[in-house]
């Protein structure tokens, strides 16, 4: 038995469930409901399962059980592509990135349940997740990292919260695995799970800042089926750097912040700041960083490594998050300045950080990158060409349709196959809708910022093509909207002027010929 | 100076403010923000606009105001389409009922805003309402209606709260109209304005009969500009009487909260109802009141006739609202037994009843009605035909985003002019999309009943065509979903099929022909 796991359990009565993942083999069988935390973050739990895979990739006659994943969001996408590929997937929710799980999505091998993150929180409790025909699924086993067992037998989860508390708490058994190679975390998590209606509270929480829970998660000692020893590295990653694109983008939205500050309907310190993943979203914090706004809060799902850097410089006062993903020198700087990242910084799960209640009552500003916009300000996160799954919505609604100023960032075109411009991210009609006109504010593209505030869609569809789409397009659509108006306004049907034999013209160019780009309407 | 408007101003100080409507005429001129309390209730103000009318009316030279209409919802509908048709209406937030309202804002005169009702209450005090590019409108004059002015000043609303308390504490100048044919509802009313981000605190209210406000709205007199006598009667509602269509689609909801109840995934006495305007709403209450359970709670935004009968039989606890809309008889029936009523009902403002904190901590049953409902669950309950706006999003998006349980309602057909199952409710795709597929629990018609909970979207698909769908369309409905299925999976984009150049050849075979029936693909 390992010292250093030992280090970490220090409740006497766990040690005794200390097991080799080969111990876990029996646990597995037939079709089951899994839970899995990780959350995009730096670490998650992978030993568990690694004797299964084995034993099924090496023994053709071995009865492979059958799992209907739940991970907090996404958690180890090779364990979870390995799985799929021997297929071990039946269903999946709420949100993935793994490539063999999307594959499974796409060819109907796989059914996934694209939630919201807060309902996924909240059905995992209330018992409606998996009911099907009325019929409620519990969850089987739940595999959850943990960083520390304290001496009361309570958990300290890892980098990644999600849901971990909520799958602990309604799972049949438990394994708990520790990655030895990280250090504790114990002392930067809040964690909170608000009872069911009708006996649920004010969630008491008013700044990033505050703490309404505990800092563990209290484990059943009867359910823990195994704690397993993680031994693995950690998984950081590649911060995507930024293009000219990104930054135009990035300026666009910083000079929109003034205007908002100078006439008084943004504080001098912004509000709250929701951010995405990826390259457009780290140019908006590297542009946060080099203006004058100062005493920022951060109350988003994902920390990148952008925010850290905000944060010794003081222009971050304080950051909530549900997990962390650092490239590996700032996950290394993270750790050396522990302490001063743990008063910094706190982590939650994912009902807390994603809670409509908390996101309206700070007034966050909310980031998101999305599939494609339309000209009234309707947005498709999810489904390339309107069937496609890519990931899922994720945290994105709960965002966009809470937060005081909801943006879409994009950059106005993609390159296709055969075009450098073959994908106008600006369209007629969006192929699929995840979030509606009525909650979007802002649309920005590196071509410009188009303010939605009180504008009718007419409106709107003429100040999305002006400002966001891109030049070779802007008169493809502007034909479009035009030819549309006058025929709706014809028929005395013109609030939202729509040709529904042409709306999806420029997609189905695009899949017969590679490029959005048509020569007539 | 009439005595019975006398009696209602117990403010000595504002009693030099009452003066005749004609005193309000020269308050009107040139291009101004109006707001305007009313919500479907039985009451609103009137008689503040009567003198302009008549004075634009019989004086083509008479300079007009042209309005920017921002009303609690939907006030006083003959005023407003008579100021429509005298062209003195530029643009109007956030719902509407009116028709000639209705025509301008699809024939371009009318620019409208359709926004959910809690993000309307909150632009309003934020000042992002109306601001165009960058600019921000003030609102120039709220009318607002009042039944009692308190010796303190302050004053009691009607039937109507909406964003009563906002347009008095953001408008320039206040002008109030009390209906002396209507009594006084001092004690009923609950009105709590939230603060604005940062320094909003949580609401502290966890059940339908909590109170967090005063009775009553503090005024500033020197913004009012006058107080008016409102002496029309009410405007009490017709209720729809229920139909065999109407009565299959409650028993088939009834029987699912019995379903739900016995397998402990609702309480016995359900959780708060939140239910729209009409017939199915009606039927569904109804059947409610037949049943065996007890000891509701009721939390929304119009309170019907059938309500009330439910109330006084202890089958209903308590009821929250923003409105009361009863016919006539039964508003004889609510003033006769005040007494009774004030303690079982609640009027509050709608950044209370609409608040996305409180809808999810009660965990609300939301019922409402949609246009049409997609394969997947996307529901469109605003634009007919994509384009042809009705009345607006209104509440529902408030309450299917955060309700614990989200259910449409809707007849499966709708006659068209020439085929009396000629309009299907379920489509191959919406034409306009307000509530996603991740927002939707459960789709309900006289056919079936289809638990969306839990399934794919392709699983989702063949649940609303088998129990939703008219018979008629159903082979229609599944030769598409089929198609689609297929050509996705073979493009390996088979999440959510969808054929983009056929999705709407249902609605293009209704405008060209005059009904969704068509013969292929």
């Amino acid at each position: 038995m390992s010292s250093k796991l030992l280090s970490r359990v220090q409740c006497k009565q766990l040690r005794s469930k200390i097991i080799e993942p080969s111990g876990l083999l029996p646990s597995f069988q037939g079709h089951q409901a899994i839970g899995w935390s990780g959350f995009t973050g730096v670490d998650y739990p992978l030993q568990s399962l690694e004797p299964l895979i084995h034993e099924v990739r090496s023994n053709s006659s071995y009865a492979k059980p059958v799992f209907d994943l739940r991970v907090c969001s996404s958690g180890g996408t090779a364990t979870e592509s390995t799985l799929a590929e021997l297929g071990m997937v039946s269903s999946r929710s709420p949100y993935q990135v793994s490539k063999a799980i999307n594959k499974g999505i796409n060819n109907k091998r796989i059914q996934f349940h694209d939630h919201s993150l807060i309902d996924f929180a909240e059905q995992l409790t209330s018992g409606h997740l998996g009911a099907k025909n009325g019929k409620p699924q519990s969850l089987s086993i739940a595999i959850v990292e943990a960083t520390e067992i304290t001496e009361e037998g309570e958990l300290v989860p890892g980098a990644s919260v999600g849901v971990t508390p909520e799958l602990i708490q309604v799972a049949e058994k438990v394994i708990v695995e520790i990655n030895t190679n990280s250090p504790s975390l114990r002392g930067i998590h809040d964690l909170y799970v608000p009872a069911l209606p009708p006996s649920r509270s004010p969630l008491n929480l008013c700044t990033s800042s505050d703490r309404i829970g505990k800092s563990t998660i209290p484990l059943d000692p009867k359910k823990v089926i195994g704690i397993v020893e993680g031994f693995h590295g950690n998984f950081p990653n590649r911060t995507e750097s930024g293009t000219s694109i990104t930054k135009a983008i990035s300026q666009h939205i910083i000079e929109f912040f003034k205007h908002e500050a100078r006439r008084g309907r943004l504080p001098d310190n912004l509000h709250p700041i929701q951010s995405g993943i990826g390259a457009i979203a780290n140019s908006v914090v590297e542009g946060l960083g080099n203006s004058s706004f100062r005493n920022l809060q951060v109350w988003t799902e994902v920390l990148q490594d952008s925010f850290l850097r905000l944060l010794e410089s003081g222009t971050v006062q304080y950051a909530s998050s549900m997990s962390l993903r650092f490239s590996p020198q700032e996950l290394e700087n993270f750790y050396k300045h522990w302490e001063f990242y743990k008063n910094h910084i706190i982590l939650r799960p994912q009902a807390i950080t994603n809670s409509p209640e908390i996101i309206r009552r700070l007034g966050c500003i909310s980031l998101n990158t999305p599939v494609e916009v339309d000209l009234y300000g309707h947005v498709n996160s999810t489904c390339v060409m309107g069937s496609r799954m890519l990931n899922g919505i994720g945290g994105s609604g709960d965002f966009m349709r809470n937060a005081k100023l909801s943006i879409m960032h994009t950059p106005s075109v993609r390159p296709s196959k055969i075009d450098p411009v073959g994908i106008s991210t600006i369209v007629p009609k969006v192929t699929h809708v995840d979030h509606t006109e009525h909650d979007i504010d802002i649309v920005v593209t590196e071509q410009g910022l188009a303010d939605l505030r009180g504008l009718s869609p007419r409106e709107r569809g003429r100040e999305i093509i002006e400002k966001c789409a891109h030049p070779v397009y802007r008169p493809i659509l502007m034909n479009y909207f035009t030819l549309a108006e006058s025929a709706c306004l014809k028929a005395k049907m013109g609030h939202e002027p729509i040709l529904l034999d042409k709306a999806f013209k420029m997609h189905t160019s695009f899949l017969e010929r590679g490029s959005m780009k048509i020569s007539s309407w």
